[in-house]
């Protein structure tokens, strides 16, 4: 396939309310947030991926003379606004959590300060790609969770919905804890595990199950994995499996890591039964591998129930996200510089209250319990603010704010969770590679309580206002109130 | 972001398995069917699109230096097959079902007749191509068929699985009837319609509403769609709207295309209040457009409530189709050619029948009641098989199979949906324009019943098999039966 560039990967709006920007001599610095309502799936938190693909693009963006050629064929720009979009590139500051991190409804997830134009621009890109991978990585960690340590592999590259979804679906469910991935560019991009062994077609293209399987595993003696289901699992497949990995044994050729895997049928009762069969058979140390519509759900349901699975392919719920496809990542105006380049706090309004923005230059910090090493809290504040983990700290909810904590000093520590990516159009962040991301976030989830992990009705892990916040929040909202 | 080519997006297995076939001197030519089980959304068909996009990755199909150093890193692969693959191009036929044809479970939308190690490698990225763009292209139907006549606007960008999901999204969309897309690159790539007005940030950043869209009046008079909700739709956004429309007039500068966008609050009624206070101001011609979390349930609801809507921005539920969001189109091993050239049939069984696959090199034969011209049936036959439409036809279904309809001769008229793609691995297929494929899909909606476009409990339209096909796929079942 034809694989263009992505510059021109935006909504039409935002380059008519560029060259508005542009026409009305509006170039001041400005700051927008992204962040997201709720968690997908009814989970306790989410894990934001994705940022390695935003600084590529980023560092790409360029409108090249076919793209100025097409922007001009739409007749609403005008030519002077097509030369400044022909010398275009990003000049602005970028701030992020890095990927792997666990993060909470309402936070910023990332921070663009550029000129006005400049991080209009960059809106629907950014969070095309924020939104897919943090879902990726937040429904992989849900899977990854009702395995309790068993092996996920991902196998969604079919049902993906298209090439990227597969490519960076498969790379977020990495990070997210799979062991592995179907996906060849994935692992040829990413430098992670490839997994796989062989389809039905490959049984179908022998005469008979016993040779194919035979076949299959004098060519992969290290890993050698028999899909069992194409004829009949527990009256043909397992016994032919069995039949082979003797039959290597008797040739002096064992096999090193082996097994079968199950595509179909019951798979709590089939592999009791294949376990059985293969434990008489003297293979307690051949692994059983499931596929064919597994979610977090079912696989919860099954080891409840005692399933002898040993590891998880999982396809098709996972790399869509079947129960929940999309992730609500946002980008909100927070501020405006003024001439004397302070930022004016900016706020959206709504009906709604979880809608109303929280304006301002922001940060977050993580609060720990310092005992345990478990989140706390979080805490929104204006990017200047210090907090000493020697002193008191009052936190309270934005929305109920009856509810309040205070954590004595020297019972916590504090880390702050956006770090610098961009500063004046430069990259200055390195990513890590996709393993220590996945390290990372493995550590990152050890900072909850299983109660937060929970599959379902999770506890919540409070994200709150700083008191100068607060009342900034609380100022604006009095003031639009009082203009009406 | 770097955009890598796509000969590696393919399952580990695929590669393995044609290293199985390599070693083992397995070069017959074999028949791959794709075909799907049922309809996304429980739609009564669905609409085949992608095809394009396949096309270009067939054609493309090579393996680079770097791919092949990469596959010997794994230390799964001999050098021997290494060398085979650094020289593989795809050299068979493919069939397809042209894009934008209205589909029905079990059919083959596209067939693969190769040699097996081509035909197994192409495996998941036709899958993955055909399964997103047919999903979407079929959701955007069912939310083109609520709207029942009302435009339809793609807008669903910054929610899509990533960049191709937008971008390859938004073409499906266009192919399913919307009438425009946000994404400038798609609007580039496919020369489609591109849509959009400003967002909230726009209003933002003035002093005030009022400002922000005189402002924008007087950039845009051709086609000016201002964003009411801002502030209090009822209260500021119209009233402000109505001022705006008004001074215009005053200053001779009257906007042609012009009108106003809710995106929150009740849609219903905030549209029936907009609409009156639009015709009571003399802004009749006013179009209301109306976003935020539509699918095509709200949009038949709100329609039958007398919503005053002209034209629809929908996003996240189309672009994900998240009510169920992946396509079931799998890939099965149809037939392979013996050393005489006769292609011999295989199948593979299942304990649930819906799932045995349909033998044989095939075709499919659309029936239509030559008097209203709506399709009746369609007809999978074997390809060599020939029908007079002056003959009576007897249909009946493979698995209820005491359904039967017998058509006289004479009533019907039928055409072969199958064409060639590629022949001897040379595309001999042309694609036709998005706009075209577009409207030929608004010709094939036109084919069916209402009954079978309703978006609950749709009416099905049989797909049966031909007499011969149905004795061949049963003798083949009897004969692994009685085998067992």
């Amino acid at each position: 396939m034809n694989r263009p560039k992505l510059t021109l990967l935006t909504d039409l709006y935002e380059l008519t309310m560029m060259q508005g920007y542009y026409v009305h001599g509006q170039t001041e610095t400005v700051i927008f947030d992204v962040f997201f309502r709720s968690n997908p799936c009814n989970n306790g938190y989410s894990v934001c991926a994705g940022l390695d693909q935003i600084i590529d693009y980023i560092k790409n963006l360029h409108f090249t003379y076919e793209d100025v050629d097409y922007l001009r064929s739409l007749g609403l720009f005008s030519d002077d606004f097509l030369h400044y979009l022909s010398g275009f590139h990003f000049s602005g500051d970028i701030y992020a959590i890095p990927e792997g991190t666990v993060v909470f409804p309402r936070e910023p997830l990332l921070k663009v300060i550029a000129p006005i134009m400049e991080a209009q621009l960059v809106e629907t890109a950014i969070l095309n790609i924020l939104n897919h991978q943090s879902l990726i990585a937040t429904k992989t960690s849900r899977i990854v969770f009702a395995a309790n340590g068993d092996g996920i592999m991902e196998f969604g590259l079919r049902r993906a919905q298209g090439p990227d979804a597969g490519l960076y679906g498969a790379r977020a469910a990495m990070i997210g804890g799979c062991v592995g991935t179907s996906n060849v560019l994935a692992g040829q991009l990413f430098d992670v595990p490839v997994m796989g062994t062989h389809a039905h077609s490959w049984i179908m293209s022998f005469p008979d199950e016993y040779t194919a399987f035979k076949t299959y595993a004098d060519m992969y003696p290290d890993n050698c994995t028999l899909l069992v289901d194409t004829y009949d699992t527990l009256k043909s497949g397992v016994p032919n499996a069995i039949r082979v990995f003797h039959k290597m044994k008797e040739e002096g050729k064992p096999l090193k890591r082996y097994g079968i895997r199950l595509d179909s049928g019951d798979l709590a009762y089939l592999s009791k039964k294949a376990r059985q069969m293969l434990d008489e058979a003297g293979f307690s140390d051949a692994t059983i591998c499931a596929s064919n519509d597994l979610d977090e759900y079912l696989l919860h349901d099954l080891k409840m129930q005692g399933a002898a699975i040993d590891s998880w392919g999982v396809g098709t719920n996972l790399i869509t996200s079947k129960d929940c496809p999309s992730f609500g990542g946002v980008y909100k105006l927070a501020a405006i510089q003024d001439a004397e380049g302070v930022f004016l706090p900016k706020i959206k309004i709504s009906e709604n209250s979880e809608k109303i923005t929280n304006p301002g230059n922001k940060t977050i910090f993580r609060i720990y319990d310092k005992a345990s090493q478990k989140v706390k809290a979080d805490l929104i504040a204006f990017a200047d603010e210090v907090f000493d983990p020697s002193e008191d700290l009052l936190l309270f909810d934005p929305v109920e704010t009856w509810k309040k904590t205070l954590l004595p000093g020297g019972t916590y520590t504090i880390r702050e969770l956006l770090v610098p990516v961009f500063r004046h159009g430069e990259c200055v962040y390195t990513s890590p590679t996709v393993k220590e991301i996945a390290d990372y976030c493995k550590q990152e989830k050890d900072t909850l309580w299983d109660e937060t992990k929970r599959l379902f009705y999770p506890h919540r892990v409070y994200v709150d206002l700083s008191p100068r916040l607060y009342e900034v929040r609380k100022t604006l909202l009095d003031q639009i109130h009082s203009s009406r």
